[in-house]
């Protein structure tokens, strides 16, 4: 079978839509605002059938200012790392010009509107965001097929010894309405 | 604080050296071949100067062509995600023009020459490849104070549920070798 030549560079861009959607320039002083802001993306990205059902960003957690924004990519851009988090921590990670948040010296939050699957919380510890905040949960995940991966107790007992700390199940059944949204109306379990 | 604009796109782009080490069209038949194409671009990585001693590579199993490579990018892309392994499933991916290697119908390894840190196992599953060859192992790797995360025993049972094979400390010495070789030269532990 022929292939298409090597590929020795990958570009991962948010959709078009996305600026339309988020104010960069407001505050999101409150933990339900930020929320808000991802479940609004994962339910976006639903409706225009733009990926999984899932969205994230990051914020400075005391100013309140939205540093960038992530959605669910992988079947669109062909990309199984592109979940949601992945993108909003890349995102995040240009702008503040460098390999790791906490480099900046400000605290950041990462929000994102289901828990992170094995690959996502890995990524979380490498930000160097120091507050993780979840909505949905595995289960929710799990039941529109999706996997999550090797994600234990012991691995969110990890992220606390490194000093991130990790609320979940926030404004849950608001994410979940959105999973289930996909799941009725036939999206992809693209790892399932 | 100021910050730049919004990022709402990022490039992921492998060294330029790379094109001129890695013969793309040679059939890498052994998995010996495999894994010393992966310890290879980790070391020119180090000598280079180009990132954290870290090589790896996706390979057809039965055909023993090479898809892609990937070196660890985090420090001069300014990216915590761009592991070894990372850039390497997202440049195969995209010239397999599919979200997971497994719509080929073709079986792929991934070899890479330290075991995965929690992201990239987690990657690992996603990507769709069968089979998993790693080199240097944890302890290795932490050793020059690089933090791999809450990867368990459980994890990798967890991929061998999924139909992943995992094979651990192959040639583990001459990619420790790169890893000592890095820490010597005042590499930076970027998430240690």
């Amino acid at each position: 079978m022929t292939l298409p030549p090597p590929v020795l560079s990958v570009t991962v861009t948010l959709p078009e839509w996305v600026a339309s959607v988020v104010d960069f320039d407001a505050p999101y002083l409150t933990d339900r605002e930020r929320m808000r802001l991802a479940i609004r993306l994962s339910r976006e990205n639903v409706e225009r059938a733009a990926g999984g059902p899932f969205g994230a960003a990051v914020f400075e957690r005391v100013s309140g200012r939205l540093v960038a924004v992530g959605v669910n990519e992988v079947v669109p851009m062909g990309n199984s790392t592109l979940h949601a988090e992945m993108v909003a921590i890349q995102c995040a990670e240009r702008r503040v010009r460098s390999y790791s948040l906490h480099e900046s010296r400000v605290e950041h939050d990462l929000f994102t509107s289901c828990a992170p699957c094995a690959m996502c919380l890995g990524a979380t510890l490498w930000s160097g965001v120091t507050r993780l905040v979840a909505a949905a949960d595995r289960e929710d995940a799990e039941r529109a097929a999706f996997d999550e991966g090797p994600v234990f107790a012991e691995s969110y007992a990890y992220l606390a010894s490194r000093g991130i700390t990790v609320v979940r199940g926030f404004l849950r059944e608001e994410a979940v309405e959105v999973i289930e949204l996909y799941r009725r109306t036939g999206g992809v379990a693209y790892n399932g």
